[in-house]
């Protein structure tokens, strides 16, 4: 089969190359991507080449948000076959460390990251993954859904982190796809209320339309939470946020800020407030595929936009040059 | 005022009698008593007198799932009005002991519950009660919906003592008000999988148009489940469903065995499995109320029959009669 | 029973006052005061006069860390006979509000803390205070030592905050009396190995004499923790020791920092850490009691100076005086 | 070099074997065997041959508790070199299946098990064993002291399993090796109060030697728990602790009953008390070797009898040989 990717070869520029077709080790699949969603890190690195301590310093393909059809398997691969639609868990963990071994395997300290330097990503045709990333898609799931199994996951990991009780009221800063899928998780977790602040109308319409009671993020009324999910890593958003915690409140950090950050903590401290910082997720593929198969979350209304790959680098802008986007998904075979 | 209970003057026998008209204490309400749902406990005393330990021993008026409107207020009373329509939580705290304050008041050694002997219940039409034992009632709930987030917050608190997780799969054992009541609640906990067991197919129909996965008790399926709510309090239910979790499995006991109950516990210990009982609830009704009134649970389908105060003796003995039925509930004002 | 008070009249003033005997409410004790513990935040009012949002606007009476004898009951007190030796817990809660039913009365908005303004604190000879604050002391233990189970208490609390396990690798940052107290707390619930840091040579020997590890803050080595107990309240303490942390470290932030703390979020997001802040301490006195009469905890070590009622304005600046001073103790009935 | 094991070839008899030096795989050490405890599994494989569904169809070497020194290493393995001493965790799990990966290495459905049939144990002179089971001794610990932290790992755990939390009053039933060392790993994790109870004088004596309180489990006193650390597997134990929970009172089930365990569910259930099964441990020995290497925990004083390795067969019977007894270690270098 031939294979061709979109390759980062410099800053804001890429090329489709053809590839050589990937061989599955004794325990990897080869997959047919069909979908890939673009993140935010994945314009990061287009647009900057690094993101804190991870730099690109040299061609690299984007891509981390991915669903697929396994086109081969190896030769001690049992849980899935050819044929099978996929999503793909784009973290793959030692399976030796002390941290893999305690069930922390997205803190393995050799992780290797689709679409994290130095290892590339699925904006391309065919890839080979270690098997046991890989989740059935049900019937009623589309790949598009299965792309976007990954932010639905930061979502969920993200609630997780933040000890979300059946009950609690929630405040998400920031309505991108990451805080809109956070608080799809937390109402999926049993949220007695959730509302979202962002500055961009259309987004809090998208919001509100998704069920969730909105706020201007410059405009805070004076309800407190139990729990936040900082979403939009928005200077001065985390700070503001724990301010409106109500006593034993807890925080997750869900979005990356880019610096320091100045919390006023000896005024936090009278609530005694939580903060847990979040990296990615563990194990929530099997959760995220059941809230969007049973209907319980819906992520189609998301993906604003689509691209074949040919126009990845436009997937990986829209961002910034289309004010009322929120989600693109590249199709890799198109 | 006039006043009326229905008093159960001697085993399986209602005298609907005049009664005082009650003055609220400084920080009690006076509540005119809309709807009182009948629960097992009740249909126990009414017909041997006896729940373990609590005895009948004198007149008592029964019914604790109660809702109603505030028709007087104490002079210390801050959080109701007269007018509201409200919730009853039916155990009043010391507030003073160490469970108190640690914050399981529901475990308060003095605790006064209503329709617990040697405590009256709410089968009347006006009853004084301390005024943090109310909650107000959406607009858009019914005082109906207002008296079975009693047997809901059952079902909460069971998921609760359960630990139960988004994702888990759960096996719920028996398919009255309760099991099906703490089905909802560990859907809207975020449950993977539910799956409801029972022996009447009145009541497996009734589950499954509720949206649960059906097995019949005595026919089980060879799936594990991480959790498992034993709602039945039938002998050998809760271990034969104990045998059906997965490793790290957690159980809850909501159904009351009627006696000691035989565990096979060095077989279920290689799975290292964890039994919680679980006594009532703490603090539920705010999520109760949040999870009905925004349509995340449907309580309507389980109320079977209604009946007026004087026909209180047919509500407590309505399971006995009527095969396809599932919740009575008396309207005291009619 | 004549009685006396040292009354901070004015920013570092202290005038010793005759004051009223007090008469206990119905569950109220009157303590004839034998020794109070000197803390930072008594210093820091009798200073600047404010700490945080806590400011002095009038005379006020300082002292918290509490021990005495019972000299007068109350008609309601049972838990408690003249003549008892007591430990005073400062916080008196409501009882009555959510904070104070979910087990979290030191978060009670309607606490009343000695020594916190507007409230007077201890440092007189007779006091009446709620008696359920109140703790026996066992024979084998002094008023000094009853008086110190209030900083015990911090340290005791903080490792509950950090969610301390047996076996964490914990670093303790501060070698003042609550770090060296946290420390101890830490070793008692199990910690693996405890390392100790501060800038003070002095205090770094009674660390080391207390049997812990210790370094100069200043020349860190490069062990990771699991637990970080930040107890200095210094600039740039709580980032460098969150810095320190294992995957899933979690900190506590027990001492106060004065002002905005820039923490490197983008960073800590790697290992995933939790940040708990820490206001007081709930239902840590029978533990510091246990802890301290069974000799698990050792707390004489750290009171290095006395003074009598009179003298308390030189107890209460003597940090500032003497470089190798720990805990001042001022014992009213002298 | 020659390699020599005690095998048993039929119920109660052992033959001591020449066997073959085995051969580290790639992530194996070889082991010379310095210590086996011989624990109460041992006793029953050879006097019964079987352990609920473990049943012993050929011959088997016992013997889990153990220590040596490093003898040979494979190709890939960094931890250990050879010549160092070091303690054997005896269980292999697979690394790779769904429990393993969450944290859960110990319900590994394929865990390797030393003297668990089908697989052998360590009373044998060298022995190969996953390198990364392998924990170094510091050099103030003994091969014995080495040896006997398997059982206290089995305490640790079953601490864990109650949530032990620092404060808690522990009742620990059972002067066994397991509950002496379950009640000293209490003491470790912070325990208020530990009372052990047995029948035998000479094992009650020990207890109280090491520290504890003692009571006669016939005589218990009216005294009520946080937690019960269940350990001697007799019957009616489980229940009759249970029964002296307080409210919210946490049971582990460390001794293993023989047969269906009857539990007054409906009783217990008013202080809504947790009961968690226990089967072994999951990464204890880091802790263990820290709390025996400190100080903290003494285990000396558990070993009474010593053999050679060709009097393994009265090492496997003194229990039941001699009444003051409690643990014997084989040395099979002797």
């Amino acid at each position: 089969m031939p294979n061709r990717a979109a390759v980062m070869t410099e800053l804001e520029h890429i090329e489709i190359q053809e590839i050589p077709e990937p061989e599955p080790g004794p325990m990897q699949a080869v997959i047919r991507i069909e979908a890939v969603g673009v993140c935010g890190s994945d314009t990061a690195y287009y647009k900057v080449g690094r993101i804190g301590d991870y730099v690109v310093d040299g061609p690299i393909v984007l891509g981390h948000e991915v669903s697929g059809q396994v086109a081969k398997v190896g030769s001690d691969v049992t849980n899935v076959a050819v044929g099978d639609r996929v999503a793909i868990e784009p973290g793959t963990p030692c399976r030796n460390c002390k941290e893999c071994m305690a069930g922390r395997y997205h803190l393995c300290p050799d992780l290797v990251f689709l679409a994290t330097p130095p290892y590339d990503g699925a904006l391309m045709q065919l890839m080979a993954i270690d098997a046991r990333n890989l989740y059935l898609l049900p019937e009623n799931m589309s790949y598009e859904q299965g792309a976007l199994l990954e932010p639905l996951s930061v979502g969920i990991w993200g609630c997780k982190r933040a000890n979300l009780a059946a009950g609690d009221d929630v405040l998400v800063t920031g309505a991108g796809p990451v805080g809109l899928l956070a608080a799809a998780a937390a109402r999926a977790f049993g949220a007695g209320s959730i509302t979202v602040t962002d500055l961009s109308e259309f987004r809090l319409g998208l919001a509100q339309r998704m069920g969730f009671a909105t706020e201007r993020s410059d405009a805070p009324s004076d309800k407190t939470f139990d729990v936040l999910l900082e979403c939009s890593g928005a200077a001065g958003a985390l700070a503001a946020g724990m301010a409106r915690l109500a006593p034993a409140g807890r925080a997750a950090m869900i979005g990356m800020p880019k610096k320091e950050v100045p919390l006023p903590l000896a005024a936090l401290n009278v609530n005694e407030v939580t903060l847990s910082l979040v990296n990615r997720y563990n194990h929530t593929w099997p959760l995220a595929i059941e809230l969007v198969s049973s209907g319980r979350i819906d992520v189609n209304d998301l993906v604003t936009h689509h691209f074949p790959l040919a126009e990845s680098a436009d997937a990986l802008t829209l961002s910034s040059r289309v004010n009322d986007s929120v989600k693109a998904v590249v199709h890799p075979q198109q």
